[in-house]
């Protein structure tokens, strides 16, 4: 079992859906992650919170086990972001972002995190995820995601930072738009050869795609619920998931990897049933092994 | 392995994608239906054409080994349909639909065709489904798939079908509309409550659902393609694999449901690379088997 480190958001989120609207709750990437991962090993968070950041929160995420000694407060408030999935219950469409003290995010390394051999750079200014690399000197595998934002206006800076990662974790619609195929093999393969040693497609309740040495190499579905309450995180839960297997295996074989997809789809399935993180506070292990085994069952593996 | 009889339309099909336009190609669901399952068994059609209906085609359908005696020619012109996958290659719009002989069809069972133990209902009135039914005594597996309109028009007949029916196809949206359910789960255990033993609910790219006992038994995702050329009768296509092989197999088992998921997947694979039924001419058995290995490992089964 190695240390994995996540840099990313830690927000306040509102939420609307046709279920009902959830105010100021515990968002970001970084929360989603790394209260996802810490099921499976010991994970060192890197973000940053203004002044009214409440400390029920911050005793949440540190009660998972997961170091926060990363997580700065700064003078400011807290990142915010709104987002409703009235009309779509696959895709939020966002209603209001304030960065707030994530628009001078200066992210600082604490010394105790040095050691951390796994490493994920939630989606955020490639230039930051760059600088943390830098920081790591001893890391040895990397996950990655990004966004549209990203993809369209620091495309450069993406590109340089794609050479360092192992695992990068893009949607559809990314993929596609950073690689302007509308195939999703040939925009993979696009990916791939921007220096990823696999790349991982998203597909939201459909499931995802690995794809490794430019061609397809697992097709696996989504973990079908009866209802799903608040898709906001999955994909970072996914990740969440999928990084902290392989943390905790400290392999990358094929076994691993295809196990370490099965738990992410997991965890993701699990995030989707209750608004913000509340799914977590009273997950047991036994519950996703439970799951794993039922989702082994139903995609025949 | 047993004869399998379908009852469907044989139609002339305009389409249109980004790659171009094909003009009255042979179409029809029981085209497509019987194609893809006689490499599996034996299948008797039973359709109506007019007379304008080109002898080619006919000599194709029966190159596969189908047996074409209960198509009957009539006075008039062929059923058409015109459909385009511009905007959408999931989804196609209908352009043009006409009925002509198909309008006053009457399907007529050939004696030599009612020893058929399995029987598909494609996508047609489900009147005819249920005469059609009432005519083949010895029947044991029926196979049903219907769409949006019998649903909303003819829900009382098609309830009544539904009693008779085995493994019932539809797309999620039918299901959806059907049931008067957004969870999938939720329209599937509305549609096995109507008499199906199997429910098998389709995604079009992203692959199946099989559910069974009140309860999703299986997920599996579409094998993804490079390039997919014509969508048209991908559905057919998936039902005729899964039929033909039940039929072949002439067991109803959970192994040989969940491999004629499989192979009914990879023969839409196929169908969906070519206009019309082009990729059948050349297909060999072998490239089934090739397809259906890698599926397999791709889905880790």
């Amino acid at each position: 079992m190695k240390q994995l480190l996540v840099i990313g958001s830690v927000a306040l989120d509102t939420i609307s859906t046709s279920l009902g609207r959830s105010e100021e709750v515990l968002g970001g990437s970084a929360t989603y992650f790394s209260i996802s991962a810490s099921f499976f090993t010991q994970v060192n968070l890197v973000a940053t919170v203004g002044r009214d950041f409440p400390e029920e929160h911050r005793s949440l995420i540190k009660s998972f086990g997961v170091d926060i000694r990363g997580l700065e407060t700064k003078q400011g408030r807290t990142f915010r972001w709104e987002g409703s999935y009235i009309d779509d219950l696959n895709c939020a469409k966002t209603i209001n972002t304030q960065l707030n003290v994530f628009a001078d995010f200066r992210p600082r390394i604490p010394e105790e995190y040095k050691n951390s051999k796994y490493v994920f750079l939630a989606n955020i200014d490639p230039d930051l995820q760059l600088f943390i690399l830098k920081g790591l000197k001893d890391r040895q595998i990397v996950g990655c995601d990004s966004m549209n934002y990203w993809i369209q206006n620091k495309s450069t800076v993406l590109k340089d930072l794609l050479k360092e990662v192992s695992f990068l974790f893009l949607n559809d619609a990314e993929a596609r738009s950073f690689s302007g195929e509308s195939s999703i093999i040939k925009a993979a393969r696009f990916l791939l050869s921007l220096g990823p040693r696999f790349v991982i497609i998203k597909r939201g309740e459909y499931g995802a795609i690995l794809f490794h040495k430019d061609a397809v190499s697992l097709l696996v579905p989504a973990f079908l619920l009866e209802t799903v309450r608040d898709p906001t995180g999955a994909g970072d839960t996914f990740a969440g998931g999928f990084m902290g297997y392989l943390a905790k295996r400290n392999r990358i074989t094929g076994e691993v990897v295809r196990n370490a997809i099965l738990y992410g789809s997991i965890m993701a399935s699990f995030t989707v049933e209750n608004v913000s993180v509340g799914r977590f506070t009273n997950l047991k292990k036994g519950d996703i092994e439970t799951r794993y085994k039922r989702f082994r069952s139903l995609i025949m593996a």
